[in-house]
């Protein structure tokens, strides 16, 4: 099983990845997420300069990408991603009424989901547009 | 395969249902969605009610609440529910770039949900607080 | 593409599975999913009698296994799936009442593992047994 | 990480549902999942009043129900819902084979999912009915 | 919760596919995953059978049909399934630099699956071929 | 609903994608997975740029990536990831026994992720190193 790669045992290539989140990010530390992924550096690059691409402040505020990153998360029913997003939501200003609605449009969605599968419900001209 | 159940052919109790619906949303006519629950009107009271209840504006806003809805039908690749509320969030004020970066942090999310599962990363102890 | 294998054009080995199928289920032809499963004849076998074999009536009888089978096809999204399981869950005396309420548990379903996800509930002592 | 919130901590409103659940269930304590969502309390009511019900005898009996909801759990993976939809399908009489026919079919069904969405199974034309 | 059923306790139809399984695979004792299905002993011949036959050489080697395994695996985030068929793809001569490959690649279908169905982008008419 | 944008309606930047795919590939033209991503030029390059550099021989060849590929968009049920990936791998030379194993393989894993979750088996310890 994979381990973690900490700073100290870090190649000069992970570690410029690992400098660049902690400074991102304002963290001393980067969390196990990354720490796995360098073992392979390449994918390590290329999926952190992806985040923060996607991640940072555009037509939608980093609150927004958050609380729709953990919705995915919580569909998937990845536990780290639960776990790390419910946390970076936080931090970017979730309270605990936001996430409560998140949580309630994620479950409603993913029932809707379902009974339009179930239903075979065809799609609306309207939506077509 | 069901076929939807149009005003006309309704019961009381169905049209009860398709008038809080046309009226709550300034529609002319309920979509399919709701023509092939009327099958079942517990169903569809329930669904309506759960959605009014959950859509409505609280600690986060109806736009942000169809995003993360779309988010959750793109994952679970619901063509029906996908054309929908890509159809409700532009209503409720989604921008092309909006739905953009939606897509962005949808599909982000979804392969490190999947990096995240495969390196088996254990979570980190600042997330379980 | 693949294209359907009809019983005028398939080899003796495929031929067999199909008789088999048709005898079986009283039907005067075999459906889509097994003409093209016929493009691999050792899956085509091998799928078709662990059916056979997993759908005959046992401690649950073919009405729940074939219910079950749909719960499953429309939590997937599996458009085929969705319309031969309703087809056969008819046939297997499925009734419309039947059927919503096999549509109300599996959309409640989906709900309510986003919520636990979510949430994340560790489970019960008591659930461990 | 949010934490169970227990009878005695709980606000009246959240205290009415439990009651509820206790009562028409026959237990001393509800278990976790519900502990979890009275942090929400409008998704606490909610939820517990769609399941009752939904999981109601119907057209189908709460057996089958139960069953159908633990093929959907075990489809989508969610540890928690596994375990207790499990536990309550043997309260409500589901057998050591009734358990192993319900992973059977569900198993299979996830397999044949694949098969039909992998060869690109155009649907039947009866089967549109 | 089920428990293991060890070779000691097990039937003759039991360890015959025990037996079966340590011979094939030169292994001490079978893993976890045949020792809980075997409490439906239909369910585990069938299954072991099926799986001797589809990672049986073929058109494709036994390491690329164990990491196509390991990518269902990691994209249904089923950890057993991850924990077990990595190691039977690292028996099979899979790399660290391979396994990597693998998660790179698993991840970039995950998000693209998601980009596609979020677009709606329509088949082109070369790949309806 | 978004359209798609051909060349001689696409910005210099979405071109320079164009031509780097057409080139990389040798087609005539783009298809319309990159036609529709067009609309968020970002997104556009940034997933042709990862995909090139993940799709490239490796520790794995293009073949065996193609087919991985084409196991997950399959798992998830993506239509048009089905039929573009499986004309890919195709085009990297997948034959007909080849494209059956794979759908073997791919069943297979999604049937045995269920089993395993339903029995809920624990990881066996060798599996952890």
């Amino acid at each position: 099983m994979p381990k973690p790669i900490e700073y100290a045992d870090a190649s000069p290539q992970v570690r410029a990845v690992y400098d660049d989140i902690k400074q991102s990010r304002g963290v001393p530390d980067v969390n196990n997420f990354w720490k796995y992924l360098a073992h392979d550096p390449a994918t390590l690059k290329r999926t952190w300069e992806s985040i923060k691409e996607i991640m940072a402040p555009g037509a939608l505020d980093p609150l927004t990408k958050e609380m729709i990153y953990l919705a995915v998360s919580v569909t998937n029913g990845c536990g780290y991603c639960i776990a790390s997003h419910t946390a970076a939501a936080r931090k970017a200003g979730m309270s605990e009424a936001m996430f409560a609605e998140v949580m309630a449009v994620t479950g409603m969605a993913n029932e809707t989901n379902r009974l339009a599968n179930g239903y075979r419900v065809p799609i609306d001209p309207m939506f077509q547009d």
